[in-house]
């Protein structure tokens, strides 16, 4: 790794029971099924701060998994992301306890208008002191839209219409509608905020039409830290725009690579600097405290583990009833681009049930990492380097233990050779993560758009 | 006061700076511009559960008070309920320092879909095992509609219609869809939720089409807690139908004692039993340890308040721009039901702007009781018993020393009397505030919904 680049680390969980690698909620040691309390969630942020974790990364889906077997039978009995709870309402009992993890919450675009939604991000963001984080995410269940309208789904590309037109309304009403200095508590002379000083934004657009005040003043970070995952041309394009962080799920460091420097390019593109993103690969890993104890403990993960759970999930993922096929059919795998680029290998023969449920042995699709300490470190280099990325998004096969197993085991290797930190830095999520202010750079999209909106608005 | 009864107490609190009575953040010891912090509100709910609170109350607007002098100079100045932050997000935080007190969150039913919308509320029941409760509100300021669509406020008895469907969706989904029972945790048998005993709720309606699982498990309380303070006609036959606590603003014993009649009225009208309705008045209370304490205490709060402030507060709810009006002017009182009832002594003559400014000497509109703890307990009971009602949304004048003097001082004296708890009851928040049961009974409307929902939905 180049001189003093340290690697950036998420934990990576959801409100729910199985979120990754399904079936573990049955292993005697695993918490996952506690997901509904508060102590579960403010002991699991003690621990990542122990760990020195950038962040707890909260995934979300709206809508359930219902097409493999054309129904939720598997996706109940293995409590695959179903039930699944709100994830915003977990932070602030977390911030709480903590002082320096910060949190990545996922949120669709769909769930409520902008003007609402500012409010709440910029809430988490004071409550938080400037450690809040959101993942963009635009859906892409059937069963979440008739959930909400009983309509179908949009075609993908106008979903990201939506989500840009959505973003331009957030980034006037957190950038654009209280100057900094506008509020100042200021007793004495009776004065908690200029009037002067706040103005209305106005949107008239395509989806949007708003003409009102942020209900909220200026919080640490004013725009939480954008996180993003879109995988296609156009989300790439919308990451490269818009993206702080981005998180991607390659398979390899080949896939990593050609991923990290599209998606850079698209910065750059959009008038940003390559190292504006930092990008993050999803990995489960499973260390030991000799290889041996590590492949013991995979062993005994396998055995609890549900590869047709899985196979459920990645059903949801693709649209494909995996369940109408036999173990050894071939699946005709032109149906999806998700199947050919999820399985590289299978995708130059005739993929298979068979294959797919191999590689869900441990009911997930991210690649495992299971080693001493010095092993496992030395595939996180690897991954960097090859693959041009920051950081991971550590998944959780057994929780707490796959986080504990990699605080006690990993970490140590990783600070012993210089590429993790030894202490947080000080400030807002943002500060840590690029050292350069608790505010999005003058190079950042928002600013255009807030700089566009704030003189019209000025007259309404 | 009837044998064994006991009075119902809410802490009132909103998550801005001034809530109810107006300037007195620039008192030395107020600290309610604090409220963007975690520590304020974390400390306020064990302060709370220390005074055996049954809930804090939090209430919301969305939109800004604008009418005032035709925009938000007054408002700003002196935080008239701007900034203002979510709600929801404050109860996980507190919830984790508490054991017992309960939470009302102000929502209203046009911020999202009820499908999400039904999955954030069973987040908090889940978090907090039971101790959430809502306040439905439909909305009045033209501004916030603004925010949201750039169109217009519905007309007022349109809001119901939409608020009935609204609650008869949440209903399908939080009662509806997921059987008791449904989920097991059964790691040997790898059976988290049994498929057969949950099922996707159906709903074509004027303003929701819905066919979707609930996507949380049943929470403690399944719905939770149903707030509401509409005073209109068309307001109390909602209440009547749906609340199990109505908040009302009631100026004296006889007013209070009209609405309470009303609203148990319509209740009975909806085959509930009168009882089945919580009615609790707006009350701000100035306690001293003698009848001079608390006087000199009212005297010092008045240097900090600010009439105009509660002057721009009042134009809002009323949609009277009450800066074109000199002082003696008399104000066209028919224009507003609102101040017709707000003054009633004031409305037999000729209303002036000094007329208001008098009421508003504290800030705020709220009876306002000063005295030793006698004197207070005495008229707490006369209120209950005159006015029929239930208990108190107790406002803070300067927090948290409203609420701890009230603890400190007033308590001992209710406790004395055998009229209020001396310790929580067990269970979830209906549980605790009617002896029932954790779940809606069964005469209420949310059963009847849920029945007709079920077989239709089971083949969906």
């Amino acid at each position: 790794m180049s001189a003093g680049k340290q690697i950036r680390l998420n934990a990576f969980n959801m409100n729910c029971v199985g979120h990754i690698n399904h079936g573990l909620w049955t292993h005697p040691r695993d918490r996952s099924a506690d997901y509904n309390t508060l102590d579960y969630w403010i002991e699991q942020a003690k621990l990542l701060e122990r760990g020195l974790f950038d962040g707890l990364f909260i995934a979300d889906i709206i809508g359930v998994y219902d097409i493999y077997g054309g129904g939720i039978d598997v996706t109940a009995r293995e409590a695959v992301q179903l039930p699944v709870n709100e994830p915003t309402l977990l932070v602030p009992a977390m911030a709480a306890a903590t002082q320096h993890l910060g949190f990545g919450v996922t949120v669709n675009v769909h769930n409520e208008a902008p003007y609402t939604f500012a409010r709440r991000l910029s809430t988490l963001d004071h409550l938080t002191r400037g450690r809040i984080g959101w993942n963009i995410v635009t859906g892409y269940l059937d069963s979440a839209h008739r959930g909400q309208s009983g309509g179908s789904l949009p075609a993908h590309d106008r979903r990201y219409d939506y989500a840009e037109e959505y973003l331009d309304v957030l980034y006037k009403l957190w950038e654009g509608s209280w100057d900094d200095g506008a509020v100042q508590r200021d007793r004495a002379a009776r004065a908690f905020a200029d009037p002067s000083r706040i103005r209305p934004v106005s949107h008239r657009g395509e989806f949007f039409e708003v003409e009102a005040y942020h209900l909220s003043e200026p919080s640490i970070q004013r725009t939480p830290v954008l996180y993003q995952a879109g995988a296609s041309g156009r989300g790439r394009a919308f990451a490269g725009r818009h993206a702080e962080c981005v998180f991607i799920a390659a398979r390899d460091r080949a896939a990593a690579r050609e991923a990290s420097r599209a998606i850079r390019a698209e910065a750059v593109k959009a008038g940003r600097a390559p190292d504006d993103v930092k990008i993050f690969v999803g990995v489960a890993v499973i260390p030991g405290r000799s290889r041996a104890e590590a492949e013991e403990k995979r062993a005994e993960y396998l055995r609890h583990a549900s590869p047709e759970a899985g196979l459920a999930h990645f059903s949801a993922s693709t649209g494909i009833d995996f369940a109408r096929f036999g173990l050894d059919e071939p699946i005709p795998y032109g149906q999806s681009n998700a199947i050919q680029s999820a399985t590289a290998a299978a995708a130059r023969r005739h993929l298979t049930k068979r294959d797919l449920l191999g590689e869900l042995a441990l009911g997930g699709r991210y690649s495992v990492l299971a080693g001493d300490a010095v092993a496992i470190a030395d595939e996180l280099e690897a991954w960097i380097e090859e693959g041009e990325i920051d950081g991971f998004n550590l998944s959780r096969i057994v929780v707490p233990e796959s986080f504990a197993d990699f605080i006690d085991i990993v970490i140590p290797e990783l600070q012993d050779r210089g590429i993790y930190k030894t202490a947080y830095a000080d400030g807002s999520l943002r500060a840590k993560l690029f050292g350069q202010g608790d505010r999005l750079p003058s190079r950042h999209a928002a600013h255009a758009v807030r700089a566009g909106s704030s003189p019209l608005a000025r007259v309404v």
